[in-house]
């Protein structure tokens, strides 16, 4: 099955960046997010029903699909973060002996599992893939956090793309460290995405122009 | 004068990017911004009163700063947008018969000139300047607008720093295009920035760390 046929699933991206686009130091450092110095001064904070929380989040998706970095992070972790979730790992080479994962060799295979497992939405994450993922169209909703500082060099979320990526602001939403959080939907310049068919209905592979 | 001694002026900068942070494409592009594809679906526009419209921040500085690339763009216009200003040009080279700029040869001789003509507030535009200018501690005050694009490459607004700047969040706005517009405060590290002294006082200079 070709990544360009629809989509039954979502991809979900949501993650936080600094004001200049970094997810992360290079040395994966993440304390100018987490435990940001005390500053004062910012707007009172304004929630919106239109931003889903990090749970509400989570509680939407059936898989989370991540990189190999981002998953030797968060496997050190002291609690697994994803007991209720299938999990994905995106990684040429990765061996291991993690019966919580599933390691994918390729973006194919990631999209093939997710059909084949009848998945409803995958979160994304990891800046790479979540920037090759986007490029590809196979992102369709991204909940982005800025952080009011610059860091002037890290680890960026955006890569090239060979289009212009389009986004529908859904609404925004910022807390009392000035950190503001966007919902934003991916426009698909094709419709790369369609309800899950009924049970009853056959799907059919669709054409698309690179086939014709 | 030192750059690092208090300052009786205050630099803002008002500028847009995509969402992957670039103010143009490479080719100096600017229709991704100023002509978007039509879009719907986007939340409806909420104003704020704390976000400062264009022309209520160039009616509340005195001088516009720009580089050379800006210039070599605005003096193309079929109107020149400054009259009621006085524009600074920063450029090592330019030589030029236009009686509506003044040309600065460097950072030290802007930041002069502005003190020497009791500058208020000056408007910093150019990515180049403006990053240049964030890094050095020459911005108090940044309004930046976000439309929903990502671009993938061009002339990216922020570049390498030597600390991390902070910034507080004042409020923001959005409009029905789904753009994004936040205003910033930058936080200094240390106080660089006083009030106007009054007449009767007599500035003293201040002794910076590198001074010490």
């Amino acid at each position: 099955m070709s990544i360009h046929h629809p989509r039954t699933w979502e991809g979900r991206a949501f993650l936080a960046t600094s004001l200049d686009g970094y997810v992360a130091r290079r040395n994966h450092d993440l304390a100018w997010l987490t435990d940001p110095p005390p500053s004062a001064g910012h707007v009172e904070p304004q929630p919106s029903d239109a931003v889903p929380s990090y749970d509400e989040h989570l509680a939407g998706v059936d898989h989370v699909l991540m990189g190999r970095g981002t998953y030797e992070v968060v496997r050190r972790f002291d609690e697994w973060p994803y007991p209720d979730h299938q999990v994905l790992v995106l990684s040429h080479t990765l061996n291991h002996g993690d019966d919580r994962i599933t390691v994918v060799r390729s973006t194919s295979e990631a999209v093939r599992t997710l059909t084949d497992r009848d998945s409803q939405a995958v979160y994304v994450d990891g800046a790479g893939v979540v920037s090759d993922w986007l490029a590809r169209g196979l992102i369709d909703d991204l909940v982005l956090t800025r952080a009011p500082v610059v860091l002037g060099d890290g680890i960026a979320l955006f890569g090239p793309v060979r289009d212009d990526l389009r986004f529908v602001h859904l609404g925004t939403s910022w807390n009392e460290h000035g950190y503001l959080t966007t919902h934003y939907r991916v426009v698909h310049p094709e419709p790369r995405t369609r309800r899950r068919p009924k049970p009853t209905q056959t799907p059919t592979p669709t054409p698309t122009p690179s086939d014709g």
